[in-house]
């Protein structure tokens, strides 16, 4: 038996996640402080009610609701409570008083990074959040360490398991959104009110996350352009399946090279939507409540990462890593590397973005409709790759008479497309525009 | 512009890696300086023909026949030259001379990484071998760090390019293993004396080098079972898919629980070898010279990680990442933490595993033979799950009186297994052993 150094570790909060965290950090003391080369002794737990009933049963003499006084004297704490405050202000405390932070926190970071980051700059503190990405999946490391001699040119990531699994559910069984959300909430898949996640609150918040570590650059909140899923309906869903393509909510990275007169000026884009994803990339067979982030680089080529998103027991072995490296840290010394954000890039609009787009319209179903339609894409600079017309009204809409026209165009700059789609849904020959969808991934 | 530090660089090597390498390490030092904290100088780069062809071009003045003379002074060493020596002993005076060392040779790792690693945990010096296991894949960082608070139960890895081109090619195509090992070696996928691919050497170092890592346990090269891919044929190939299967040559490396009187005695096994792969499994879907590492963790649950396997640019991106790491380790200060192998398990022989099977055999095509089979594998314990039965004989077999016997087994012991294949091969309603192959992942 080696008589390791020990390390004080404070839990702040034992919900999903950090009741998993307490059990592993308990139950597995020994292999962790042979990996760590510290013991780690759990000092206590911070909860809002002691007596709240557990997902897994801890000793009662470990709950505290002193949260700050825990901190004070640990060498790690880990912030597994949620939301802004207080655990922004138990953070900083714990960073100024001399403590390595682990937490899953996305909500804060995707705001209150900067802060906490320089807090902890300022005192050599780390501050880990490997959870707060991707749950499980094992990103922010290769993002931050493995990846850091090369330059990332795009992620795209699914990294909202809630959306997964009912756009998945809506594509393999032709379901509507409105009962597949119910079922996710019944299996707890969903929250009651489950607007972060389906209005890509939560998929903005890790995409802000990534793109700063990928760009080494602060990427704020609110440049990051978000659009939920409530707009994908069940026949765009069975359009997409047609046209060889899945519906998948993206959060995409991307770095932009060739900004106004220099060639050389760069920038990025942080967009989180729906979009199509022809169903032989890699993303495409993300099931269920599954994440993956596929990432392209100049030099690794396409690299993917596949695992668990979120779940209390597979987000704590992501945090039980962290608590590991913050140990490990701590029994070499040496000062805590901060995150680097020299490239400091600036953040395009949406509108600048370029992609490939499938628009789809109902037209009057006469002669010269197609070439008014082509015309009006051609003055927008909207170049078209693929038509497919088709004079069979989808079901349950209006009969004859009109026809449903689906347009792949080449790359367009969004602002050239978002107007020439205004133009078409003003002209006289288009009756309604269906649907609007980036095609992302080719 | 920021005044940092400069730390001085030695390449060992400028190959198919070394020289991406060194082209990165040029044309991208601002950028690297901004990640690393630390401005790398690439004081030398050892060849052995200073007048060699390279891939890219080199400043002559910086190549060198002297690596001994390029090592002294320096505070990261790349060894890039691949082979035992010289490799092994610059690598040991670098770390002496206290420089970390960046390396993907794991052809040495595999043999002799507790040499090294010991001798870097005397002096406090890291060794960086990213590159090393699974080419550009970030794969050691999420093994050793990510999931250093779990425990991981099992990996299946495509870890061999060459191997995986063939058999994908042969799965997709129908085509014979030489003529596609023949278009490999055309593309440069595959070396002029392809052994060490296919026959899995090069596949069995590195599963040596995850299972060490996984298992937090030294696993010597001896130790890894190997069987290579020759024995698979395009009938063997063709059943597999009509069976839903393809046939991959994986390293698995499996934790064993419950050995002997023992209940929570534990102990691993390794081994490399083609094996059957549903269809439905990610695995599954790893193309061309692609690799995969699926990973299957106590809590985390199943993660894979995929890419570019091999490739000099791409290799190359995983030996620079290392040399930030390694470039941030010297900023930060502190010592480096060696690889944590307390755990200690004891590796099974091949005869110990338990998976599933499925044994082809060619039968006497008369009545009694099905019993009489299934009694031979009864008498084994080998518990049969399906069993089909074909009387047309495969294009170019003999001709009738034969009959075709696919038996898919529920699991059971490699040993039990072998002697009852035996049996069945020295009996009488036996022709042939077609084929015994493993089935993982299920
Ligand atoms: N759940 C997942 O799958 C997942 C995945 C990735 C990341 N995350 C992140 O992990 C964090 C925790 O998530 P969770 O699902 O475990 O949350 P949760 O189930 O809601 O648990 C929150 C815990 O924090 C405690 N707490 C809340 N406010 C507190 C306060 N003011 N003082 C003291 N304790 C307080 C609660 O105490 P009581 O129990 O007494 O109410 C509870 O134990 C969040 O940042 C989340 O975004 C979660
Ligand atoms: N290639 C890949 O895709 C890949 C992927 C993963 C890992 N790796 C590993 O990376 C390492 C390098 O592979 P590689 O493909 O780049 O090898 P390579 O193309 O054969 O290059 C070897 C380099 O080392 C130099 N060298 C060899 N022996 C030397 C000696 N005694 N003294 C000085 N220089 C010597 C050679 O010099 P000259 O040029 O003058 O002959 C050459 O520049 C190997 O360990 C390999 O296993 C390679």
């Amino acid at each position: 038996m080696i008589d390791y150094r020990r390390l004080r570790v404070a839990l702040l909060g034992a919900g999903a996640v950090g009741s998993q965290v307490a059990d592993l950090l308990l139950t597995h003391s020994a292999e962790l402080a042979d990996r760590a080369g510290a013991e780690l002794e759990l000092a206590g737990i911070a909860v809002r009610d002691v007596h709240a009933p557990r997902d897994v049963e801890l000793p009662a003499e470990l709950l505290t609701t002193d949260a700050e006084t825990l901190i004070v004297g640990s060498d790690i704490v880990i912030e597994l409570m949620g939301g802004i405050e207080p655990a922004r202000g138990y953070i900083l405390q714990a960073i100024n008083s001399g403590a390595d932070v682990v937490t899953a926190n996305k909500a804060l970071l995707a705001t209150h990074g900067v802060e906490i980051f320089d807090a902890a700059d300022q005192v050599g503190a780390s501050v880990y959040y490997e959870a707060a990405a991707a749950g499980a999946i094992p990103i922010i490391r290769p993002l931050r360490d493995s990846l850091a001699g090369d330059r990332v040119q795009r992620i795209m990531g699914i990294v909202n398991g809630t959306t997964n699994y009912i756009l998945d559910r809506m594509d393999t069984e032709g379901a509507e959104m409105a009962d597949v959300l119910a079922d996710a909430q019944r299996l707890g898949y969903a929250e009651a009110d489950p607007t972060a996640d389906i209005e890509g609150y939560d998929a903005a918040q890790k995409a802000a996350i990534l793109a700063s570590l990928a760009f080494h650059t602060t990427v704020p909140l609110q440049a990051v352009h978000r659009e939920g899923i409530t707009s994908v309906t069940k026949s765009m869903m069975d359009a997409a399946r047609h046209a060889g393509y899945v519906i998948k909510l993206l959060a995409v990275c991307e770095r932009l090279t060739g900004r106004g007169d220099d060639p050389a000026a760069e920038a990025i884009s942080v967009r989180v939507y729906p979009a199509l994803v022809a169903r032989s990339h890699p993303l495409a067979s993300v099931h269920g409540v599954n994440n993956a982030v596929f990432v392209q680089a100049e030099a690794a080529g396409d690299l993917m990462f596949y695992g668990a998103g979120a779940g209390g027991v597979q987000t704590a072995s992501a945090v039980l890593g962290d608590v590991v490296s913050a140990a490990r840290r701590h029994i070499a010394g040496g000062v805590g590397v901060g995150e680097s954000t020299r490239a400091g890039l600036p953040t395009v609009d949406i509108g600048q973005v370029v992609t490939r787009y499938q628009i789809t319209l109902e037209v009057r179903d006469r002669p010269g409709v197609l070439a008014r339609v082509a015309g009006i894409l051609s003055e927008g600079h909207v170049s078209i790759a693929t038509v497919e017309q088709s004079q069979q009204p989808a079901a349950g809409e209006a009969g004859t008479g009109f026809a449903r026209l689906v347009i792949g165009t080449h790359k367009a700059l969004e602002q050239d497309l978002s107007e020439t789609v205004t133009r078409l849904a003003a002209d006289d020959v288009v009756e309604r525009v269906v649907s609007v969808l980036r095609v992302e991934g080719d």
